[in-house]
């Protein structure tokens, strides 16, 4: 079983020996236009209509201890988003597949970050029709990710359900459609922070939760799991989450969630890729529950990590 | 007065003049760090917040006959919108204005399309607090770019209600705070492409007219000027379209428009500074009131382009 302490002591570890490499590529390594390059110095075209319109789609898988993990669950999201969106990446799954692993075993990054961008490409889509432009793909991975930092995953984050933001309506762009316009989501941010909280929470503007900047919302009431099922995206973590409690026998329910529902709730956690199963033992100011990291909670963050290692959903880079 | 038949006759000889140039920056130039270069070579950082989150700000000002249109005005909306998302442009007005006389004259272009953008840098908010992070800004001109091009202003373009997509609503992104967050216009411009038409009109989710990719949305009916007060951008030259509008004496009234007004309207146009004043005569594939450009319309539209010889809102560029 994988405690907190084991895998923070190892992740340590690991990244002690990644900030003593003198790999150029170990603080991060991005893949453009053909050819690999340290990441502070990766540039983009300004005349990218992923910058101009932010007309793009993205997912991010992670590797945890040199091992890809759900990475054919986020190519298969990647693939959706994209046929949503009419873009079609100017690479075949095979060689992104081939690219995502060779980027990671050159960076010797063992715990990663990885992001792959799709976008419009150099012209705007009122000038031309989709099926006739050239898209652009940029790949990325850095040092991983903590949405939620380790120290803090131990006693648990502070959040807001916000006041002054709603979450953008799937009528307005579809969350499943995983996106980077996130002016919502950093509104959220900001007012978190100016409420003395971390995280935000928004809301669908009719009472009931959508999700976080980067994050799904999973509440426990009375053992069972409750999370939003709609304007959303539809996380890889959040369904490893759903297996879990499956797995443990668990209800899981995936429903509308009444934001009234998280001030009367026993465990509140987000999930992500970038940083897992992340505590929330304070909303609003309150305490959340107890005020402590939860059974629940605690058993699907052990059983996350755990199967970071399971080969049925993870697999080794060969870093040789 | 500016006919049609003049303006473009102009237009087309200085663009004539422009392309026949060996001036390598005229077909657009950028300013980045500190230094020009041309438009098709110009890069940002990947790591870009204003493109890993949207997370920025744009104006859009323009030059005609080598003259600057309201540049003030532009600024003044940029200072807005940068301060309710509080961030600091890296440089002073002053310095901007006179990077962006210098920046059109330097390329020749006589009619431009210029951009500021400005981007909350290379960090992301939720790991430092916006007032201490240092934004980036990047500025481009290239020749006009017409959001209707000029023949289709002769007889009007087509439009389409969207039905597949809404406007973000004002409580999940402020829409007078200029972005580049167009997944719902890109969404509507699909639409109408999908649809036989050219140009999405985008409503409220509520019945009500919003605004359009890029576009303020105008009305007359018996005489009087209707479009909507929320949920669009506060257009420069929409202002101006209703400052022409009062100095005839007519009526413009700026509030909620019903989109039944759509189809029940006597003259239909859009306005942007990337166009100017875009008659509407098809919408949804049935003719808008006569089916032919209206007279409110046209005169709008002459006293608009009559506007930019005027130096109480204009100013002529040094080219020398």
């Amino acid at each position: 079983m994988t405690t907190m302490d084991a895998l923070f002591e190892g992740y340590r570890s690991r990244t002690a020996a990644l900030k003593a490499s003198d790999n150029p590529l170990a603080a991060g390594v991005a893949f453009i236009d053909g050819a690999f390059t340290p990441l502070a110095e990766a540039r983009i075209p300004l005349m990218d209509q992923g910058f101009l319109h932010s007309d793009l789609t993205y997912d991010v898988p992670a590797v945890w201890d040199g091992r890809y993990f759900r990475l054919d669950d986020h190519l298969d999201r990647l693939e959706r988003s994209c046929a949503t969106l009419r873009l079609r990446p100017p690479m075949d799954r095979r060689t992104l597949r081939e690219r995502l692993v060779e980027m990671v075993a050159i960076s010797g990054i063992r715990d990663a970050y990885v992001e792959i961008i799709v976008t419009r490409g150099l012209k705007f889509v009122r000038e031309t029709r989709p099926e006739d432009l050239v898209n652009s793909i940029y790949l990325l991975a850095m040092p991983y990710v903590w949405v939620m930092p380790p120290d803090m995953q131990r006693t648990g984050g502070s959040a807001v359900v916000t006041r002054t933001v709603r979450r953008t309506p799937p009528g307005a762009m579809d969350p499943t459609v995983k996106n980077l316009q996130w002016g919502d989501f950093v509104r959220g941010l900001l007012e978190a922070q100016d409420r003395g909280a971390v995280y935000p929470i928004l809301g669908d503007g009719d009472g009931n939760v959508t999700e976080g900047s980067g994050f799904n919302v999973v509440l426990v009431k009375d053992g069972v799991i409750h999370t939003p099922r709609l304007g959303v995206l539809e996380g890889v973590t959040r369904r490893t989450v759903l297996e879990i409690a499956r797995s443990k026998g668990w209800t899981a329910v995936v429903d509308q969630v009444p934001v009234n529902a998280l001030y009367d709730c026993d465990e509140l956690f987000f999930s992500t890729t970038a940083g897992g199963i992340m505590p929330v033992t304070e909303l609003d100011g309150a305490p959340v529950g107890g005020g402590q990291v939860g059974p629940v909670t605690r058993a699907i963050w052990e059983a996350y990590w755990d199967l970071h290692h399971d080969p049925a959903l993870s697999f080794a880079i060969d870093y040789a």
